[in-house]
């Protein structure tokens, strides 16, 4: 079961001139930041809310580490601007094996190293009406 | 104070075909639909989480009414995909203003009626990283 939208991952050019951008306009703070080598971004995660099944909602603003990473080829195709939107669930690999029977595609054959320890896998935005989508269950670091 | 992530507008060219991918993907229902003329939508509301604030979070699937609405016009650019993110907040007005006076554009000189009754504005995404957003107030219909 999905329980919460997760976060909405917003692409960018320059992380600190967005990170400023979102706490000069709307007062969200940094909660935490990483490089993840593997997706090749820096990121932020803003904390925005509290959600009912006692996880949280953030927006998670990337910089592509390198042009040809994912995110860098999106970037360079679409510009700044949502790049994926994701969805909580405590059973990551339950939720991505229901999913693929379904007929659509999941990105990795098992779930990779997210945000804060999480663990996450991605469906193809072609079957998920134009949404790349994200399933993450939260991990215990900050 | 923007308290919440209130919804994720996701643009579509075919709302009840939408609605059923979000159904048998993921489990999700309709907790609300209508159409709003003003916008020159047809939306479904997915309530997806209760939030910290009392709220809760959505996803709002919209398909145009007509061609020449702004949603049709992204549509005919984009093709499916997330169209807008939007805050919650108690007060839209006072936002609206703060956020004015801080340079971004704001769209309406005053809020307009959203989804269930509620009071929305948006901001121009060319101030905002790219990012079409849009402000709430919830209103009390469902």
């Amino acid at each position: 079961m999905l329980t919460r939208i997760d976060h909405i991952g917003i692409a960018c050019f320059d992380l600190d001139k967005t990170v400023e951008f979102y706490r000069a306009t709307y007062g969200f703070e940094v909660y935490h930041s990483e490089i993840n080598e593997e997706q090749g971004v820096r990121e932020a995660m803003l904390r925005i809310n509290g959600t009912s099944d006692g996880g949280a909602s953030y927006l998670q603003l990337l910089e592509p580490t390198r042009e040809d990473s994912a995110v860098g080829k999106w970037l360079a195709k679409n510009g700044e601007g949502v790049h994926h939107i994701a969805f909580g669930t405590e059973d990551v690999d339950g939720e991505a094996a229901d999913i693929r029977e379904k007929g659509v595609r999941v990105l990795y054959d098992e779930p990779r190293k997210g945000s804060m320890g999480s663990r996450i896998t991605f469906l193809h935005p072609k079957d998920c009406h134009g949404v790349l989508t994200e399933l993450v269950t939260s991990g215990t670091e900050h």
